[in-house]
C-alpha cells in the first residue's frame, strides 16, 4: 500500500472495527472511557481464536509446557519482591503554563539555556499565560500572536510537549499499578483520621503522605501489571503437582492492567489489555541457548497465524536497554501503520525472579535434578535455582497486528464495479469459518442451509447461517469480517446436495458437494 | 455418599485440587491472599473447557445470540445508572466488644430485650471485655468463666456473630465494588488537600467525607461486579453492527469482582470470579414466555455437561426475593456438599436496564421492528424498548459443582487392592482427553507414543504423552485428573498398530487400533 494510504489505514481499521462488530469504544453511550475497548461479536471471536492458537501451540502441543490461570489480584508482597512497587513507575511532570501532565522521559528535549518558545492555542490564552508567567520568570516574555518568546530551557533538559514551556513542576514517580483495597475496610475514613491526627502535630506534607501510604498498605491490593509473576510465585506448586522436569515452562494468558500516562494507537497501548506469557525454566547457564531457540519458535508462530514475513522482524535490545539482571533480550516487532513496534518480548532473565521471590517470601524455590552433576561438588544430584527465558506476547496488540496485516482494499474494475474491502484472515483466526447462504428465504432453502450449518457445528467448525439482504451484500459483509468460505444453497442443492463455494481471497466460485465443503474447511484449518 | 463422608468431601476436593494442579491458593508462598485462587495446569484446562462449552451452546450453536468481550473497567456513570453505585452494598457493623466486623443481614437474630450472653475465647479476654463494657452499659455484667451475662439485645434485632454481644456500632453501607483511579492522578495528595482545607473551616466528619468522595469521583473507575451491564451499554452497537432482530441475545464470559464481606466454600464465593452471562432481548410482554424456555434450556445444559439430574433443581424466587422491576426469577441450584446453592440465576428483568441506561446516558436505546404492529397506534412498524431475560451463570462455581459431582472414591476389594479416587468428568470437560502411555521408555515405544499423540492433536484433541512412573501409578494419576481414556503402547503396538485402551470409569481394558481410538474419543466428545 502507498504511504498516503498507510497514513489513514488506522482510521479505516477503526471504522471497520466499529461497523462490523470487532471493537467498540467502552462505555460509548456515556462518552467513552479513556483507552478502554470492548470486543464486539466478531472481535471477541477473533481474539479468542488468536489466544486459542497460542494455547494450542504453547500448551497442548508441547510436553514441556503446562498452563496456569491465576487471579488478577495478588498479594502486595508479590509486587514488593518483584520490584514493581518501588520501580514500576513513570516520571510525571506538570506544565505550569498550560496545565499539561506528561512523561518527562517522552518530552521534547532542549539543552539548558536554549530558547524555549511557548505556543498556546490562541492569542487570548497566550495573553493570560504571559500574565501568569510574570510570577514564574524574572525576565518578562514578549508575545507575538499566540507565541511567547524569551524563556530558556531549564536544567531538566526538556519542555512541555503541549505548549513548549520550560516552566515545569518537579518530576514525581507515578506508579503504573492500579491500587484498590480488599476486605471490608473504610479507607476514606482511615485517611481522614490520619490526616487529622497528623495535621494537629504540625507534620509536613511528606510526613502525612507517608503515614497515609502506611495506613493504606494493610489492605492494598494491586491489579497485576503483567501475568508473569504468577508463574514464579506458583513455580513449586506447578512443578510438583505436574512432576515437571527442567527444562519446562508455565504459560498463562489473561488480562493485565497498567495506568499508562500515554495511551495510543487504538488497542495497541491501553490501560486494560491481554497478554500471552510463558516462563520457561532452564538449568543455570543455558539461558542464551534457549533464547536462540525461542526466537525462532516465536517468530515462526506469528508467521504461522498468517502475518506476512516481511512485516515481522527480530530486534536485539542494546546493552543500555537491558535490565541489569538480563543477559539478553529480543523483541518480535511488527510493521504497524505508524512503524515497527513491539509484538512480543523475548527475555533471558537469569535467576532474578525466582531469587527475588525466594528472598521475599522466605521459601526456597529450588529445583532438584537427581541425574545432573552438581558443578560445585562434582557429585551426582544438583539442587539449583533455575534460570528463565520469557516469551511474553501481547494478545491485544496481536489482534491489531492481525487486523492491519489482513486488511486489504481491491479497486473497482474498468466498469466501476467490484471494489471491495476484505480481511484476509488466516482461516484459523477468522471469526466465522463458513457462511451458509440460502439464495432465497423459501422453497426449503433455509431448512437445508441450517442443516448444513449443523454439519459444520458437529465437526467443531463455527459456521453461520445468514439469510439477510441480497447475496451480493452478504458476500461483501463476509469479506469484511474475513469469512474465508461462503456456501450458497440454491434450487440445485435441493436435488443433488451440492452448493456453490465462494473463496474469499480470489472470489472464485465452484460447485461442490456439501460433504466436500466440510473437508475443504477442515483441511484449511489444520493446514 | 453417606452424610459423614459428605461433611469432609470439600476438604478432600480442596486437597485433590492442590495435589493434582487444579486450584492453588493465590500468592501461597506469601501466606495467601484472602479468597483468591489460581487455577493450575489441570484447573485452567477444566475451566476453559467448561466455558468453551457454554460459548459453543450459547453463541456458536445459535443464530440468535452473539458474543461480547467487554473491558472490566467501565465508566462510573454505567454504575450510577445501573444502581450499583447507590445500592450494591452490604450493611456492615462493628462489635464494640470483640472487634468483629460483620454483615447485619447475616447476623444471629435476637428480639429487643432478650438476654444476650457474650462469650469470649477465654477467661482473660472475658475479664478485659467486662471492664470495657462498663463504659457501654448501665448495668454491670456478671462473669462466669469466659461468658458474661446481664446484657440485653438492642433495637437492631441482632447480635455479634462472634461473641454474641449487643454492643454494636451503627450499620454503615459498604459498597461491594472495587474502586480505583484511572489516569495520571495523585489521589492521596488530593485527599490530603481536601481534608486540610475543610478541617480549617470546622466541617463535620460527614462533610469532609462527602467532599473527599466528590474529589475522588472525577477519576474513579470500578471493576465490574457483573458482566451484564456491558451488554446493555453495547445494545445498539451490537444490534446494528450484526443486524440482529429481536428476539436476540448478547453473551459474555469473563471476570467480575466483588469485595465480599463473607467469602466461603473454597472457590464458590470469592472476590474475583468468572461469569457466563447472556442478556436476551424480547418484545415487551413476552418476558414470562421466554423465561419458561430458558429454564428448560439452561437446566438441560448443566445436565448435558455431566451434572447428575438429581443434584440439580430449579427454585422460584418468592415475591419478597424479587427485585422491584422483575416479573419472575428462578435459580438453577446444585446440591453442593453444604446444601443446595445457586449455580445460575434466570431473571425476567422487564425493560429496567435499557430504560435506566437510556435515561442515564440520554441516548435512545430503542429497537424498531418494521413488521410488528404498534399496539398503541395499531399501525405497522413498532419502536420499543425491549424486555430482557437474563440467564447468568457462575463459571467459577460451575467448576466447583463439576468437581463435586465428578469426585468419587472406590473402596479396595477383598484383598485390599484397587482402592482409588476418580474424577468422572464428562469427556468434553476433562483436562486431558487421552493419555498415551509407553509401557517402557525404550524399544521405540516413546517414539510411537509421541506419534500417536500427534494424531490426536491433528484431530483437535488434547492428548498427552506420559512416561513417568509405573503404569499403575500413571493410571491412578489420570483417574484423579479425570482423563477418560489411557492408551498403552507396548511391544505389540510396534508390529500391528494396536494399543490397549483403558476406560476410566470402569477400568475396562481392550485392544484396539490406534485409528479406532481417535474415533472412539471423537465420538465421546461429540456425543
Amino acid at each position: 500500500m502507498a504511504a498516503a494510504s498507510e497514513a489513514d489505514l488506522m482510521s479505516k481499521i477503526v471504522s471497520l472495527c466499529k461497523r462490523r462488530g470487532f471493537v467498540f469504544q467502552s462505555s460509548e453511550i456515556y462518552g467513552g472511557l479513556r483507552s478502554s475497548y470492548d470486543y464486539g461479536p466478531m472481535g471477541a471471536e477473533l481474539k479468542r481464536n488468536l489466544m486459542a492458537e497460542w494455547w494450542r501451540a504453547m500448551v497442548h502441543s508441547r510436553e514441556d509446557i503446562v498452563g496456569l490461570d491465576a487471579s488478577i489480584m495478588m498479594h502486595s508482597d508479590v509486587w514488593r519482591s518483584s520490584g514493581h512497587l518501588a520501580g514500576f513507575s513513570d516520571p510525571l511532570v506538570d506544565c505550569k503554563v498550560c496545565g499539561e501532565r506528561f512523561r518527562a522521559d517522552k518530552a521534547p528535549r532542549l539543552a539548558e539555556g536554549e530558547p524555549a518558545p511557548i505556543t498556546l492555542a490562541d492569542k487570548g490564552r497566550a495573553k493570560a499565560a504571559q500574565e501568569r508567567i510574570k510570577d514564574l520568570s524574572e525576565a518578562p516574555l514578549t508575545r507575538s500572536k499566540a507565541t511567547l518568546t524569551g524563556a530558556l530551557a531549564g536544567a531538566c533538559g526538556y519542555v512541555c510537549p503541549n505548549c513548549g514551556s520550560p516552566f515545569l513542576s518537579d518530576e514525581r514517580q507515578f506508579n503504573l499499578m492500579f491500587r484498590t483495597s480488599l476486605g471490608p475496610v473504610d479507607r476514606i475514613g482511615d485517611i481522614i483520621n490520619v490526616v487529622r491526627e497528623n495535621l494537629g502535630e504540625g507534620a509536613t506534607d511528606g510526613d502525612i503522605r507517608r503515614k497515609v501510604e502506611e495506613t493504606l498498605a494493610d489492605s492494598a491490593v494491586y491489579l497485576r501489571p503483567e501475568t508473569a509473576q504468577a508463574m514464579f510465585v506458583n513455580f513449586l506448586n506447578v512443578q510438583q503437582s505436574m512432576s515437571m522436569k527442567v527444562p519446562f515452562g508455565i504459560a498463562q494468558m489473561g488480562k493485565s492492567f497498567r495506568n499508562e500516562v500515554t495511551v495510543e494507537h487504538f488497542i495497541f497501548r491501553s490501560c486494560e489489555f491481554e497478554q500471552m506469557e510463558c516462563e520457561y525454566f532452564v538449568p543455570p547457564g543455558e539461558g542464551p541457548k534457549y533464547l536462540e531457540i525461542w526466537k525462532d519458535t516465536r517468530r515462526a508462530w506469528w508467521e504461522g497465524i498468517g502475518l506476512k514475513p516481511e512485516n515481522i522482524r527480530l530486534r536485539v535490545h542494546e546493552p543500555d536497554e537491558l535490565a541489569h539482571y538480563s543477559d539478553g533480550c529480543w523483541d518480535v516487532e511488527y510493521r504497524f501503520p505508524w512503524g515497527w513496534d513491539e509484538l512480543e518480548g523475548l527475555a533471558s532473565r537469569t535467576d532474578y525472579d525466582l531469587k527475588a521471590h525466594s528472598e521475599g517470601s522466605g521459601k526456597k524455590l529450588l529445583y532438584f535434578d537427581p541425574e545432573a552433576t552438581d558443578p560445585e561438588t562434582g557429585k551426582k544430584g544438583w539442587r539449583y535455582l533455575p534460570h528463565v527465558i520469557e516469551p511474553a506476547a501481547g494478545a491485544t496488540r496481536g489482534v491489531l497486528a492481525v487486523l492491519c496485516d489482513a486488511y486489504d482494499e481491491e479497486p473497482a474494475d474498468a466498469e466501476g464495479k467490484g471494489a471491495r474491502t476484505v480481511l484476509r484472515l488466516h482461516p484459523r483466526l477468522a471469526p466465522i469459518k463458513a457462511a451458509i447462504l440460502p439464495l432465497v428465504k423459501k422453497d426449503g432453502m433455509p431448512e437445508l442451509g441450517r442443516a448444513i450449518v449443523q454439519r459444520f457445528l458437529d465437526a467443531g467448525i463455527n459456521a453461520k447461517y445468514d439469510e439477510q439482504h441480497s447475496i451480493g451484500k452478504r458476500y461483501a459483509r463476509h469479506d469484511e469480517v474475513g469469512t474465508p468460505y461462503c456456501l450458497t444453497v440454491d434450487t440445485q442443492t435441493l436435488s443433488d446436495d451440492t452448493v456453490t463455494i465462494r473463496y474469499r481471497d480470489d472470489r472464485r466460485q465452484e460447485r461442490i458437494h456439501v460433504g466436500e465443503a466440510v473437508d475443504v474447511i477442515l483441511a484449511a484449518l489444520r493446514g
